[in-house]
């Protein structure tokens, strides 16, 4: 596996397999690789010629206070992980080659990054969008992918990508859960013991909000009470929000039908999780 | 020449001449074309295989109460300028075409937009910015062209190549002046015989400060001084701004040098004018 770590060399190594008419199938990860992000990397090796992994923690998507300094990074085992799963490239900027001194432009996709988790981290997605288009600029994808318990994440990038005419295809595939049903998270690794057990009330709360919707239940407030209960039963869980809202516009529903997409974000001691679903 | 309106048909024609390793040489304009953009027009035929000029008269860089509505076209005017100075490729689309219902992604440069023009247009360089980058995305273009009389414009397309790591090259050429010194804009059409007189009072004021400076005047505010002199001569005349800034960081200066933008605004009646020019 190649590894690459200057953006310079990134964007010339895909120049020349541009020229060459060769295909990039790219996976951009903050690092720390679970089978989530392993997932993409073998889809991406079946779609594309070349599968291009980037890690790198952006510290524009971080709010002052959240856990930028403490991210989980072992570019080791990532290299070996991506390897194992297909991967051709590994590229890793640095922060500085990233964001140079005098660093100024951004893109961002209004009112969708308001909503959800651009609500309790207000500038998150505006730094998600900023880099994405850097990456994307750099490694010149033809497709790229991204996982579903990012599904607002993926919903932006799409919308950026449409709104400024970019020639990309983007991917997004299902979440990847532990066996007890907790959805992949590099951030899984903060949880103690206890919190581990604590933080399968989000998959549990979407499960239980499932079954009421196959009930007959089509209100909203009522599955966001259901919800809530699960969650409320666990000590170390505080909830940041749970919502039910349209899969386009991400705007809140009052009465749930297909393509309504529950998400819900739950600290659980100081990590912060997220996962959702969406309604059929 | 060929006359392309729709977005889809000028990617894919841009991708086919990417295909077949054809360089492409992009002036994207408002229409209404003068000799400043024939030149640009000329310039991007010698460097380039293909010469793409997009005429958009761009809603978003326009504030409330401006003359977007009344601003000059004459599309079969321009596409016989553009195809006499060799362009290959016309696209013009349609302001629905380009911003659909529910647009929301913006590409913003801080600090550079929010000085001179931006700030006595706040959201001018936004709307800018936003549209020359859904249009490097469709044309694809190996170098863009831009004139020096949008001093501003230029260096903030710069930053935002630069900072978004796009493999474009923006090239500035000089300003293209009317035999009295007048410096060509699509909006000179709106002056009265009176106010197009008037109008040399910009070109003049910026020849008076640079008269002071080979004589050894260095106090900006004294440079200044001497062009507000000029300007309030005019009866039309009304100073929008007059600023001695850094030509890199658009910010102050007390004292002028070598690479210092002398940059004026004035409205000529209702005509608002910029000039320009640089310290060397």
């Amino acid at each position: 596996m190649k590894v690459i770590d200057n953006i310079q060399r990134m964007a010339m190594f895909s120049k020349i397999l541009k020229k060459e008419s060769k295909t990039i199938g790219f996976i951009p990860t903050m690092g720390y690789l679970h089978d989530g992000h392993l997932s993409l990397i073998k889809t991406a090796k079946k779609h594309t010629d070349v599968a291009v992994v980037s890690i790198f923690v952006n510290p524009k998507q971080f709010l002052p206070g959240e856990d930028l300094d403490r991210y989980p990074r072992d570019l080791k085992r990532d290299e070996e992980m991506a390897r194992l799963a297909g991967g051709d490239v590994l590229f890793n900027p640095s922060a500085e080659d990233m964001y140079p001194d005098g660093y100024a432009t951004y893109v961002d996709v209004e009112r969708l990054s308001n909503t959800l988790c651009g609500n309790t981290r207000p500038g998150h997605f505006k730094g998600v969008t900023t880099v994405v288009m850097k990456l994307f600029d750099i490694v010149k994808p033809d497709i790229a992918y991204f996982g579903q318990k990012d599904a607002q994440q993926s919903i932006i990038v799409k919308k950026m990508v449409e709104d400024l005419n970019m020639d990309i295809e983007i991917k997004v595939l299902p979440t990847v859960r532990e066996k007890d049903g907790l959805a992949m998270s590099s951030r899984n690794i903060y949880l103690s013991e206890k919190e581990r057990k604590d933080a399968l009330c989000l998959n549990q709360a979407l499960n239980k909000a499932e079954a009421a919707v196959r009930s007959g239940e089509r209100s909203a407030a009522k599955i966001i009470k259901i919800m809530e209960g699960i969650v409320k039963e666990k000590s170390t869980a505080k909830i940041d929000y749970i919502e039910a809202v349209d899969i386009k516009t991400l705007s809140q529903v009052d009465t749930v039908s297909s393509g309504t997409l529950l998400a819900l974000a739950v600290f659980i001691g100081k990590t912060r999780l997220i996962d959702n679903t969406i309604l059929n």
